[in-house]
């Protein structure tokens, strides 16, 4: 077998050996029996539409982080009006895309989708042939379960996502230390496990011993408090940290075995969720002991404000790529001048999922030492 | 208030009061801040995309079943490339469908997506004005956990959902009876909980006292063996019976508080999903002591076979304007000739999931008596 025939592959329930006919795979972000999008060995992606009525099709990468150029790209119609691209290669990780038929931005039947954008979003996986730290491997699994609950602040019922670890149900007696997580803007409470493998994070970190066994729960970034409608440009999130502090930290600790207490429960979240989870720990540091903010803790960081939460670990982070982050080094300079103790953590990468899960697998090993 | 100003309304996430700026108000399928599709208080809807560049765009129905015919319906462009079109009067539940951009069928960008048709699919949720057995109410709820597991008969991993009850993790020492419950062709393990709404009618069941409380385990049902891939034309679900009954029951009588016995464990389906329950249910009476089948029982049910079976509970239903009714009342008849005991549930409705939530509220409370 030749070098570039040799490819990682994995789907979205979990390592899958296929046979390639060719160099390139189905990616593994397709529905069951999705043939394209194809990933190429040298990470190159074949797209392929049927859409025999169209005037023009092409491959929209949302943002500018997917490696292949900023885009569109065009489609080209083939026979029976088939319409395909090839494009240059795609950095490694997950980037969302659409194909936009005519002008008209739309998902590909193909594609899973994914809550992104403010809406279901096709999803493109292009696995990393180094890294395997997101994959499902052979070991103990944890369950993430979808928990409603009820919240006064906002005046509805409402969903998160809970990952309870390997043994949770094994062990009845047993508490564990409680990680809230976030979502950036635009996603939703699907988005750290869907898009983010934070499950197979945890669950491999824990089977190398790597992290503490931890409960993750991960909420809708997004509530307004009861009869309140989101104003002109506003996010809709402005009620999320009375929401977090007054309902979802008491419904979590008592449907979960937690350890109700400080130092066992942390906050973080990735660009608006990272902002969220700062605003947070800082407005309750008698809450939360440790803290983390991946890729967005440029904004309103009071050094001072850190310094006296006195946090247990306060863990910022950033893409080098990332345009925020000169504002997330600023803040770690700032720290630093200040004598706050904090970690800081800067790789290559850009405003992507692949460095916000790099970024879960750095922290998670940190929190309640 | 004029009494067609009255309305229920639900969201994905629970019950919300909106005040409406006229009689219509978002479906609760769209996503958040999603205005349209709207529903009037006569039911029908109204639905709106902004594509300026299309040529033409229509809105389908999936399938015949919602009421307002078969379409596609055009929309018309109006100021500024927006395009509209309200349908007649909608038939309540769920509902699939597509926008048309120029031939192309796609997502609608305010609806979320579920896995149906072999696709990530827009669908509307039609309140029923009479109905409120499906809703989240004030009632315990239930976690809905995606649980990943391994299969030997696949050679790969596989996610179900399991809905455990109310009080579940409360209660360490207590064990359940379990429900094997499918989807139908072309969705997932997502359809029972997103489209069915489960879990809500389980709540509420068990919350009056109607239904046991019990473990719900809703699989993917596609599978192939490992290295065989599907013939031309096959499902691709060749192995699910085998894979159910060597690996799927065991990792759930191993992860969860189960029953783990014949009387304590039913399966059941709707329509292809029905199909595989009963022939489940009758290559293994040792392992089922009760099976539903919802719209599906047609094909294939040996009256004698399932009279030797001697299951505690059959279950056979299908909604009068269902294609496949005259088959499962032929299953029916044919029972009953054969001095077969079973129950036969039949009511208005079509192949639709407003049916199959009528269905497993009709079906739980008969199990595990």
């Amino acid at each position: 077998m030749k070098p570039e025939r040799l490819f990682w592959v994995w789907t979205l329930a979990g390592l899958a050996c296929l046979p390639a006919a060719d160099s390139s795979v189905p990616a593994p972000s397709n529905v069951r029996g999705g043939e394209y999008p194809r990933i190429h060995s040298d990470l190159r992606v074949t797209f392929r539409v049927n859409a025999p009525a169209a005037q023009s099709v092409q491959v929209l990468p949302a943002g500018s982080d997917s490696g292949m150029g900023k885009g569109p790209f065009e489609m080209t119609k083939g026979a029976e009006g088939v319409w395909t691209v090839t494009t240059s290669p795609v950095r490694p990780g997950f980037h969302y895309y659409s194909l936009v038929i005519d002008g008209f931005p739309c998902n590909d039947p193909a594609s899973e989708t994914f809550f992104g954008w403010a809406k279901q979003t096709s999803g493109l996986e292009v696995p990393d042939p180094g890294l395997d730290f997101y994959d499902a491997k052979n070991v103990p699994h944890g369950d993430v379960r979808m928990h409603w609950y009820r919240s006064k602040v906002t005046g509805a019922l409402r969903r998160a996502f809970v990952y309870t670890p390997p043994g949770y149900d094994a062990k009845p007696k047993l508490r564990y230390p409680v990680l809230y997580l976030q979502h950036g803007s635009g996603e939703s409470e699907r988005g750290w496990t869907a898009q983010g493998r934070a499950n197979f994070i945890l669950d491999n970190l824990i089977a190398a011993g790597k992290a503490k066994p931890l409960i993750v729960v991960m909420d809708h970034g997004y509530a307004m408090r009861a009869g309140e409608t989101p104003k002109e440009g506003a996010r809709g999130n402005e009620a999320f940290g009375e929401m977090v502090v007054n309902d979802l930290v008491p419904a979590i600790d008592a449907a979960y075995r937690t350890l109700p207490r400080r130092n066992q429960r942390a906050i973080a979240g990735l660009s608006m969720g990272a902002g969220q989870a700062l605003a947070i720990a800082l407005a309750h540091p008698g809450k939360f002991a440790h803290a983390g903010a991946f890729s967005g803790a440029g904004r309103g960081l009071d050094a001072k404000a850190a310094g006296a939460a006195k946090f247990s670990l306060l863990w910022i982070g950033c893409g080098t790529e990332d345009r925020l982050h000169a504002g997330s080094k600023a803040i770690h300079e700032a720290l630093d001048q200040a004598g706050v103790k904090h970690v800081w953590f800067e790789g290559p990468g850009s405003h992507e999922w692949q460095v916000w899960r790099k970024h879960l697998a750095a922290f998670a090993p940190l929190l309640f030492r």
